[in-house]
């Protein structure tokens, strides 16, 4: 099965990473999780993307903070599915990563998902690698019938409360 | 081969929606174009959404302005990437509609593109389809090489004009 | 009379919820409490939207926060007044939803009150069961004249201490 | 049946009016349109505010760009619902008219819809004033029905036109 | 000489407001402070601001946040010069209360001071007094020269510091 | 009687110096207009805000547009009040003209009004003078009513058209 | 004398480019003009930047818009002075440039001027170089000089209008 | 070698003050740090730029929050080059600060870096003064050696944990 890299531009982003971690981890998608920064080690940033498709990876998670380019710059060196992450931060709320992410121009695209959004950028890797694998699209119609569960026992709960 | 679904919340959008399908023909990807509304036409929405893996779609686009809900809607009834262009306008300039397609809550991501992105929602669609497809991969590339060569070109052009 | 659906799009807005069924409660217009997702439990979403009508409710608040689509999904299945109250995050500070919720296409009317502002969706519920309701009305008049008194009261306070 | 004021904060606003108007009168609901500044003509809004129960009205829609206080100020002196309709402009695009309608503070709350909603703010008050009138409830029925019936055809164009 | 009236449209803004009086009360300018709702107090708003010239003040300070109608409802019933001081709140960090305060139509003008602004407002209000009051403009050309001082004084102490 | 200084930071923002000194003109108030940078000729700005007190000046209003520091730098060097008009910019709308306006520190007063607002620069401007003096208060006062009635007239001919 | 590389990201930021290598130009700086891409020509971006010292130049104008990534991603391959210059769009007027161009991480600053600023891109490139260049520093002291007496020209002018 | 002036325009700002001076000192570059209002001390700030050139500094990084006019006062008295770092503040998170400091208008620039960016203003300044400085050129470069093996570090230990 393809793999899913997890990218981090700084190990202040741990967090999210490892929530997107432990979610492929629960579909059963194999994923490796790397610190490469756009700016600081871009030559290892070229040169995993350059060689991602080759080493069997399937889709890349981008996790960046302020000016996020990490996205755009392993989108630059693949054909293969960029998902950024754009991470928040104290002073704009990550307005700033998000705009850096999901603004790409026309040629190379970034899948931008929420901010923080680590859950989502592992969910929307399996999709995107389960658009050729069924069982993988099952793991993901299973998981989306817990997500449903787990609201419907909510809402049972709110209303024993609120009564 | 896997088709693409363009669905635009209103034909107003017409104009990114063909930029969208052209890109996708000329990567020889099939798509289909369609005009569904979250809010007018939710039950067609829904219907589509859910059927869409077995009626033989890979992702499907979802074009839509102001609070875009479209991308949410359809993603909530397919685990199918979703993808989302956010259209702008000439209020807020498409912020809401950025807004509304990204910052989608844990469980459903959204696949979010430029404001306005038709031409790289359609690259991002051929980008998961090659995932699994060796021979789309490979005109993605030499699409890639093309943009290349274009900036080069341009880079001489400019050169000249300004000696 | 009519009730009001308080709808929740997570229990992790359970504080707002509380705050807009006591003001309800307070004003003696009956209410209900449900956690409803727009993407996680769409199908209940649509359902209760269609039949709240029949089933005695005059107004829907819908609770929901980031890319707030809760409001426009359950207005597009009823012709009820829906009220949204966007809520606020640490991130953007709750303009996502803001801008989620009011920016509806023409059509399809959310009514929507300030970021976490559950009491007042409380008070436009009842203002609108009270256009055919002349005691809510009056209950609602008597309730300004309370919130009239406590300001005047907190003038008297404040012209004592700062004297 | 209940009348829905229109009232506009200038008559640089009357195109919105109009649009409101129109889509009030399609819904066979009266309306009067008014201009009332809540800062050049504030005695004028009170008084209209104060005396629109009695007058005959079932909601008060208020149109009003850049600091946009209609709303808030007639909804000081009514416990009618009043619905806002923020007006853009060409320098921050609405988005000072919109949070001047729908930041309002606990106790006096202004339904707010899309900025250059008067469409939405007509049906919205149609929609109040319907909680308790079958045969306009009706009526936007099947004003939604004729709606979806045009969503459907333009995706009917559109599939012909794309083909 | 001329009063100065500190109007607080909620007591939670009593922070802001008692750094405006002492300010004011340093200039040796009187000042009286209140507790006015622009939307629960509206007559007394209205009231209060028509008698402030001949009840012997010079200028209105009007502390608002959120929707902040309070500065533009109190101009629109007195020709005095009316300040306004946009308040933060921990959702949009006041961006709401500063374009609610400054972006008035034309005819009716807020002077609007800094976010939370409490001392500049009753700076401000001194120079508006000091225009025709000499001895005023003493008292704020030496408190300027204070000021000029405590920036000298911090400036050798930081060169002691990072020496 | 004191006159109004009107500083434009560049001759390109002459039609709001234009409108700001007409509106004075018709309130019988003298002015003067000057194109004064703070950036350009910053000793120019120094020295004319140093003497404008003694040089007759009751108020300045300064007139500037993206990093618009004209206000505050003129504020530094008189305890004269200063009013911002922030001009609009066709990139980001005059936000950038507002906060730089604004947001003054602790000190350093700023009065500022709407963007492009350079009537009610000119209004406040007369506001300030008239609080000694008033015959211009009477003006104001007749103004006012001047621009209620052409309120009442507009809402007379909108309730002849839409009928 | 070291040269100045004004680096386009598309051959449609010409206008900013041309008036940057105007500006050089006339403070007889010698500049060079390039369209490259950080996403589309990603390698010549960086073997660009990686050769910029030892080819001469002294510093670095990257002229690019929406998520622009171009100043960041030359600054990664280089420790000359980058000069970002955000270009405006139609839809977020130049927001997305600017904080996708400023917010850089630690590390690797990119110095960044107005949204469009091509001008003041050259000037401060010019400063840059003038640091141990005399001859160029007085030159800039002249430039300085004929922008102040630009100013004091439209004010002489303004004066003989207005009067 | 030349000296770097480090000017906070209040001393609220020490903590980037400090970042900024031991990174400087890091690099072995002269710097001294001052309080220098824009509008508190405004003569000690021309003073100081009109002499910094004489006084040895090769650049100027100016830090101040809010309407943070203190780059471009510096910048209007010196032809050095001024490096501005905008400071974050709890209301508007620092895009006040940024807005005031990099929209300067054409003829004066400021060199800005990201809020809060202490450090990269210090770089920003190191590589300004290494452009005709090939020893600390090559201090920067091991500068950035030792931030990419950082990086490479963080790499390591992170596939590590994560096994």
């Amino acid at each position: 099965m393809k793999k899913v890299a997890i990218v981090m531009g700084s190990d202040s982003d741990v967090e999210i990473g490892k929530k997107c971690a432990s979610t492929l981890s629960e579909l059963l998608v194999p994923s490796t999780v790397h610190v490469i920064s756009a700016h600081r080690s871009p030559e290892e940033a070229s040169a995993f993307a350059r060689s991602a498709r080759e080493n069997g990876y399937g889709a890349i998670v981008a996790i960046a903070g302020k000016a996020a380019h990490l996205g755009g710059v392993l989108a630059a060196y693949t054909t293969l599915p960029v998902i950024a992450v754009p991470v928040s931060s104290k002073d704009l709320g990550g307005l700033d990563a998000l705009l850096s992410s999901v603004q790409m121009p026309p040629g190379i695209p970034v899948a931008t998902v929420a901010i923080d959004g680590g859950v989502n950028a592992a969910i929307l890797a399996c999709q995107i690698i389960a658009v050729s694998d069924d069982e993988l699209m099952s793991r993901l119609e299973e998981q989306r019938t817990r997500m449903h569960e787990k609201v419907l026992e909510k809402d049972r709960q709110i209303m024993e409360r609120m009564k």
